[in-house]
């Protein structure tokens, strides 16, 4: 059963406690936004996670996206959520207040992401991908661009794309055709088809606004000849409303894995009016700005969804009764006990639980980097935020979602041969989970874009962002009564890490293949030591908290018990990583394509 | 696209040149099955598979089965398959010649069976649920039922099924409702309800016979109240031809994630007529004769899928172009090189080939010992069969169905966003692979079964018939002049994997739940020290043949290298599955159900 309830309680906990130190300032710094008022918001938005989009996602799943009439037809109450979602002012929490945002710290608004996803993977990419419009068009595109379409996109009534891939290329957006030809009011004409477009066409709102990647007739080869245009599905008129239609039609939608009930498109442009969003030739820039903004989203979604499979996990774990437990019966009036009591359950439970908490733990961390970046006045802090968001943007998208689908497996693993049937929901989670390693640059793409462009920019400066703070912690614990070995742990993990960094820096600049070859591990390795220096830090936090006289004694074992069972369990994976790396390329290179 | 070609070589060179000296006996002394046959055979197993399984896959999957008329369609072109298929005679291909069967030696059967699921896996359901029918009735029923059933079983005329799960137990048998009401004339009426059912009911025979676990209505509680019988669909008339309908009825076929094509059905049983198979209450020993048959075989189903979803994702790693090599343009006249040669995508592709390859070598080893068991004369090298058998069953269906999945999810990783539409085929083997993992006893079954019952087994026996080998092994070649330091690696995982027996001996003695928490690292670590002493094996002889002058170069230095990437990217798991083990139960075990 789809069961899920939003871990509100952790997330205050990382929230309001885990990160006070880290040196990107508090949430108090945000004026308006006290502790009280963001618990008000996450609950409100627990609220709509749970009584609204939860119920729509098996649904969803089964009905799917249907082509009707040349439009795309979204799953019955799609539409009425949607309304609901956007009237609540959802689509608007954090977009800049000039455009009617609300203007949230991204630290909330990145906690209800996750609710969403958890509830409705499907659902969140309608607003989700808005968003990312929004943000690459604040960022890029002209006053009048911004004051004709931002306004509708912030309030939801609109919503946006990102059409970026082509059949022939995805990875490889050099190779894009979509052709855009100047007209002489300034516009421009586009030809083209794309795919893969989430949201690409629905009924959800009454205009969809494209941004198109597309060349122009005189653009130079590759990517250095790619620009970003506005394209609406429907040219508004002199009022503002939408007016007539643009030539984006549905070529047809994708049948998928999962994620049945977005919309995935093949679109057809066909002498689309377009505006220029940046300057010419300069698309994949902006391009890449929304890209990262979703990067650190998609990362959230598996996250989300890994919750969401934790808990009907959790659920069924107690529900179903199954053999006794081997240090005796737990549940005498019953046939059997529930299989929660097996240390094999266990194992699995304690495992996505885990997973959640780490991924949780660190994207808080991600997060108050996004604020600071944004709001914060001492430029030291600012550039140290963007230092490190840009470390761990491929870090948070490759490993959560990698976690996340992991996590969905073992909860179809819970339920053993019921959690194979449809019925039971579980199994959509893997289907839906499974788009998260591939979307918005794959996770080979991530790792590639951290050793090969994060690892060595700046003499090794984003790196630093992250180095310094977890080697002072470790310092400053090393000898700690409770948790020394826990921090022997993590100090081990962190000089593996250290180490390949510094092996990857010196066999990459001989020859970039080892680098390459290593950035798959290396980036997995990168989120385990991050996890584990958040899990550290929130097991001596529970201790303290303990020792004060916590009345929350229940949330502060566990927390602490958790964070000991990723040392004792999750972390050894990063002897493995640290293994695989040393090992370097040659046996992974050297069969010829034909030995294949 | 769904590519398939069996791996004819591979399999030949696991069949006639890896385990010759592993003293379990040589195919050759299956007298009559001499090495050219056994390769007509399996050419032939291989046509039947490509051109005539392969391309009902797909269609099967979108297809599915529907109930009609209170029967169960099964997608087009699967009753003209079956018939082929029995025709050809691979029914019967390893079944006793007393009963019809062609007598082929296990491993020989094994190699088909794992090309029938590369190209269907839902197709191999039905076959494949007869034979582990077949040999539990061998072993234990009547002399009357045998000549009644056992022909047409055989001859795949009539299909077989296995009746155990019913909705409120499936691993906790003990709980079964099913009654069996013993009738005057020595038969027995059965009612209940069982679901799960692979081939439950379909339209490729004439007749299915279910062999069902029951309690008879004076039966001690729990397992030990259970007795097996066989429930004919259609009650056979006096010249043997189905006659009257027996009150088994499909009460609906389960929506499931993958598998589509093979009916997965609730069945009900209305005072249906059965017999008894064995002895009053003992039906779970006779159950268990045919689920370590079928254990066996779906851990060979993981490798099927593996090997089909590594074809088709070299396929397309050759075919599709995108970006350029990081060693210098490999595709000068193409607009980008083929995605082949970039090292994260061969990551994937290496990984994939050498679980396969892995998988392949160690099933080929252990079906030796079937053979052995069943044919040889001496009673030493059968017990040594029987033990290797007992030990390695749980393992193989464990770490196959894990890698199987594994390697299915990154062969949709490969093909990126198209991977994850359905028209690429390759997300079915996600789906259909995820099954393996489940039934016939969940991994974390398997995993329990060999660490409490193998390994205490005769005082620590089992494992002898397996730890001997490896470490005479170790010993001969550890100053190994080209693969040294392979075999250190070896050694050192081989080292692990005795300390973590004793571990779990000593702890699992004082507390088996301590055991228990260390059963599926234990099974993992079990599995990947197995396959490393399968490379290493191959490696050298390789090297062998090479320095003797073989022709067939490429492939045998392919397997070198295969070796190689399984020592540096995959057997490092090994370090990571002990430590976890070492570090025992505690924080697994120590949060209340309630925290959760």
């Amino acid at each position: 059963m789809q069961v899920y309830e939003a871990p509100l309680r952790d997330m205050k906990f990382v929230l309001h406690e885990l990160h006070n130190d880290d040196g990107f300032g508090n949430l108090e710094a945000l004026e308006e936004f006290t502790p009280d008022l963001v618990d008000a918001v996450l609950e409100e938005a627990a609220k709509v996670a749970q009584e609204v989009l939860l119920p729509l996602n098996r649904s969803g799943d089964i009905e799917g996206c249907t082509v009707e009439n040349g439009g795309v037809r979204t799953p019955k109450g799609f539409k009425e959520a949607y309304d609901l979602f956007r009237e609540g002012g959802w689509c608007a929490l954090a977009s800049d207040p000039e455009w009617g945002g609300q203007g949230l710290p991204e630290q909330v608004n990145k906690m209800t992401e996750e609710m969403i996803c958890s509830a409705n993977l499907s659902f969140s990419l309608y607003p989700g991908l808005t968003h990312g419009g929004t943000t690459a068009m604040e960022a890029y595109a002209s006053d009048e661009l911004k004051q004709a379409y931002l306004p509708k996109m912030v309030s939801g009534e609109w919503s946006g794309t990102m059409c970026l891939t082509e059949a022939h290329c995805g990875t490889d957006l050099g190779m894009l055709r979509t052709k855009a030809v100047p007209q002489d009011d300034g516009s421009y004409k586009l030809t083209g088809g794309k795919i893969f477009i989430s949201a690409g066409e629905h009924d959800l709102t009454e205009n969809i606004i494209h941004l198109v990647l597309a060349r122009m007739p005189d653009a130079p080869a590759g990517v250095k000849g790619i620009s970003l245009f506005l394209v609406p599905k429907y040219l508004p008129k002199d009022d503002g409303t939408p007016g007539e239609a643009n030539g984006v039609s549905v070529a047809a939608i994708e049948h998928k894995m999962g994620l049945k009930a977005s919309a995935t498109c093949q679109l057809n442009f066909d002498d689309s009016v377009g505006w220029l969003v940046g300057k010419p030739n300069k698309g994949l820039e902006a391009m890449f700005k929304m890209m990262n903004t979703e990067r650190v989203s998609v990362g959230i979604q598996g996250l989300g969804v890994g919750e969401a499979a934790y808990q009907s996990a959790v659920w069924y774990a107690k529900e179903r009764v199954q053999g006794r437990s081997l240090s005796g019966v737990k549940n005498p009036d019953g046939p059997a006990d529930p299989i929660i009591v097996h240390p094999d359950v266990r194992r699995m439970l304690m495992t996505m639980r885990a997973y959640n908490e780490g991924c949780r733990a660190l994207s808080g961390w991600v997060s108050r980097a996004l604020d600071a970046e944004k709001f914060s006045t001492d430029p030291e802090v600012k550039q140290r935020a963007e230092d490190f968001i840009a470390l761990m943007t491929p870090v948070v998208k490759a490993v959560f979602t990698d976690l996340g689908f992991e996590t969905a497996n073992l909860g179809v693993q819970c339920y053993g041969g019921h959690g194979y049937i449809a019925e039971s929901g579980v199994e959509q989670y893997v289907r839906d989970a499974r788009i998260a390693m591939i979307y918005e640059g794959t996770n080979g793409i991530q790792a590639l874009d951290l050793v090969g462009r994060k690892l060595p920019a700046h003499m090794g400066r984003y790196l630093r962002s992250f180095f310094h703070p977890v080697s002072q912690f470790i310092e400053a614990n090393k000898e700690h009564e409770t948790f020394g070995k826990m921090i022997e742990g993590l100090e081990k993990a962190f000089g593996a890490l250290q180490l390949s960094t510094a092996t990857i820096a010196e066999k990459g600049m001989k020859d970039p293949e080892e680098a390459a070859a290593a950035a798959t591990e290396y980036t997995r390795l990168l989120g385990l030591v991050a996890m584990g220096y958040c899990f550290a830090k929130a097991a001596l936090l529970a201790q303290a908290k303990l020792a004060e006289g916590s009345e929350e004694t229940a949330f502060y074992k566990a927390k602490i018990t958790t964070a000991r069972f990723y040392f004792d369990r999750i972390l050894p994976q990063a002897t493995a990583a640290f293994l695989a790396i040393k090992s370097g390329k040659a046996s992974m290179m050297e069969l010829e394509a034909d030995a294949f």
